[in-house]
């Protein structure tokens, strides 16, 4: 069985410009790349990533999905192809991580941290997008506790960020 | 936003070759009329659903999701798309429906009867395939609780469970 | 390790006086055998099950757990000495499940179902309190499914319902 | 209603005999204070908050709740009183801080700084336990983002922690 990888893209729900166009790169180079990609379906860096996935060439409908903390899935942002309203809260970080192959982080306050976190526990590789600041600069290129022998990866652009997601999942 | 609507078929993890091929007829014309299908990701009904969502000609790569209770998404049958490893255990039954548009029902033991039960309780349209037997035949027709007006739609095959769930969904 | 056995009583959320009345004794009965009640948190059989714990001669406080569907523990019933507020909305109904050493079911509708479908899944104790009707009535004498020898067990009464708890649980 | 405020105390499964003093020293005095404490119900933090809670003067059985990861109650610590087996995995982080009153981080890799982000997500006091190390004292006096005015309480011992929960349960 070989399916499409996962790119779970985690991060903070208002975002400025910049870090905007860094999302909607990322999202369209994962899906170049082959990758689905699902975030937690709300705004912020989770619309923009969608929105991006929507613009790449080989971008089919199904490869966005949303993991939404309510049972309404109406809250999902525009771009999302697949609501899955969880009805579980602040559990759905643990969900959108539990789902991914490998996690990205774009900025992030503490929900982007919680799920950084929940990756390591989770043994996920982790990508941290350096630029856009927040939690993932702050984790980029540290081990988050001792239980694994690498690291955060440390990202200098979205190409960068799909590059070292297709490194680790090519091991 | 028109996203394309989700239907869950919930049902028993083994079944009669009969019933199995109602589920490839069921997984099949959801697909053609337009639906995703989400199951429990593993053996029996679940697997027979999403084969038969592959067989349609409809069908694209994405269109059958498979949400299993663990954390090891090669527990999933091999005609799951997007497996979600929710690791939450029995909880994946109440994920399971709340990220349906309507719930069909297909034989059924214990985990099939407190999936109808939830979606009852989430206000989903309730479908029962009756010549499967199991919860589903045993609830086809009935209203679960006087919380709603409805009843679990009772569905004489799989062409007739597709035609109630269009039925429902353009209310 | 012998830790105190929990018995979650499953129920409507309104209920007769007459009910009300078999909830309280069934919460009295449970603490003077030496168990801890877990509820759903809210009202009717979950507030009356722990009102009748409190009046318990053998009652001490942190006998009365409350699993609540939102984040909110303000939502608990006066009665209940340990809220939970879950913020995992209708899977909380999993959660008071597995966290029981018995299951008893009074009256209920679509909620109390899945309760009861989720114990047998769960492999506890089931038992009803039959002249409560609802789904417990229903299911009373019955084998949810094929998995387990045993039936839901069809208690005449609250101090029917403890004897057979501990039956249950001395095995 | 006023119910005896839960103290969920989150940290490493493995700690040396220093940080073990601590973790009973705090469980002890949270026991004094009138809290209950809440764990993670396994070993190393988890077990001696619980083993401490008991040897408080103040101590009655249930007293200590531990939310584990599995269904399997026979996990939990012998110092447990109220075991929660969920069986929601690593998302029983996220239900041990939701039932918290306040938070003690001690020590801690990325199970702890999952819990502490979470915490401070759902807007909970967190206090950090700076002579432990770890995550714990690595966000002791930071604001994990800019959505809360205040920051992650930095107790120098077992006492100022306890200290510094009823300072900000009394606000």
């Amino acid at each position: 069985v070989n399916r499409r990888p996962i790119v779970s893209v985690v991060g903070s729900s208002e975002v400025s410009a910049e870090v905007a166009g860094l999302c909607r790169e990322l999202g369209r180079l994962a899906i170049e790349a082959g990758y689905r990609v699902a975030t937690g379906g709300l705004g912020g860096v989770m619309s923009h990533v969608c929105e991006g996935a929507r613009a790449a060439a080989a971008y089919r409908e199904g490869d966005t999905i949303g993991v939404l903390p309510s049972y309404d899935a109406s809250a999902a942002n525009p771009h999302v192809d697949i609501a899955v309203p969880s009805g579980i809260g602040v559990a759905r970080n643990v969900l959108l991580v539990a789902m991914a192959d490998a996690v990205v982080a774009v900025a992030g306050g503490s929900g982007t941290l919680s799920e950084m976190a929940i990756a390591w526990q989770l043994d996920k590789p982790v990508i941290a997008l350096c630029p856009s600041g927040g939690w993932a600069a702050d984790l980029a290129g540290r081990a988050i506790d001792g239980r694994r022998d690498d690291r955060v990866e440390a990202a200098t652009d979205a190409a960068d960020a799909i590059r070292l997601v297709a490194l680790r999942l090519a091991r």
